[in-house]
């Protein structure tokens, strides 16, 4: 496909006509759940699902932004509210350069996400509920910090001492127990084609 | 191009797979000089011509980033440096994802600039100098800012009460006076073309 025929926009590049370089339509989804439940191991599949289609997809999660530009921030009550304030902000550019991002962030609180939900443009942020149950997470206990926080040395651990909010009704929701990774990936992957953002595999 | 020939990096997409998607290499290119120097309108025209040619790329500047992400940053001194620091490390996160990305500020201290290049692969990190003399951007003031400034009423203004601190050996220098900015952008692109990070024209 050649960019020849896109339009410009206030003498800038336009988001269709980087929707038309790439291919596919931009969104952000957004993964909120429990520690543990899943949602960067996820998120990672289904962005490695999305690439191997040729679709420009990007995960921002811990890894990557709580050593970089969230460097600055601790764990109080403002400081996340702060982290995930910036973590939406950092999406929406994304999806303004036309990728589909994929945010993996426990986001507890039904407030800030839609906060963060509100500074798209409608039907560009899909919330997915990862929805593995708190036996499970805490089963799997992956960095050990479920049995850390139950020793009492993590106070305000989300689902032990301090609340998750859970999506009433997110666009998507996934439970990772007794799933194939792969499965649930493509659960994501099929929803996106499903509405329109991703074309069905010729 | 098929991205079923990439290889994965940790289970996840690596630089290279991206780029092999994208038929790029991904890249900062910061754009540092004078309030009214050409920087934004530059970064957009070369912004514009790398999509044309098929080129993920992507401006940050003002515009998208302090009503956005640093809407919470005022002009001191040191919210001016976590701007400038906040920029840097979500320009690090689009090159990750594979884009060539043109962030556009006035960054007037040698300092500041060198910490963002020191967070970027060797390599990765290209300053543009937009050279345009102090002259020619105060006779340009396209915001009022230097009568603003001239008048007492804007203090440590860059260039009339505070540094401009001019990079010794910026990759790429660039005077917008008497130039026409598809020109100056065309200079910036073929820079990317000689270095390798774009391809020519077939």
């Amino acid at each position: 496909m050649t960019a020849t025929n896109v339009t410009w926009h206030h003498g800038e590049v336009s988001r269709e006509a980087r929707e038309a370089l790439l291919g596919h339509r931009a969104a952000c989804l957004w993964l909120t759940g429990l520690s543990g439940s899943g949602k960067s191991t996820l998120a990672r599949r289904v962005e490695r699902q999305l690439v191997e289609r040729e679709v420009q997809a990007y995960v921002l999660d811990g890894d990557n932004v709580r050593h970089g530009l969230n460097a600055d921030l601790g764990f109080s009550p403002e400081a996340r509210e702060e982290n995930i304030r910036r973590v939406g902000e950092v999406a929406r550019l994304l999806v303004d350069s036309g990728a589909i991002v994929l945010a993996a962030f426990i986001s507890p609180y039904v407030a800030d996400r839609a906060r963060v939900r509100e500074r798209f443009e409608a039907g560009t942020f899909v919330e997915v509920h990862v929805a593995t149950p708190i036996e499970e997470c805490e089963r799997r206990d992956p960095k050990g910090l479920y049995r850390r926080a139950r020793a009492g040395d993590i106070p305000d651990f989300t689902g032990i001492d301090a609340p998750y909010e859970a999506p009433a009704s997110p666009e998507i929701r996934v439970d990772t127990t007794g799933t194939e990774l792969d499965d649930c990936a493509a659960q994501i992957v099929a929803w996106l084609v499903e509405a329109g953002f991703v074309g069905a595999r010729p």
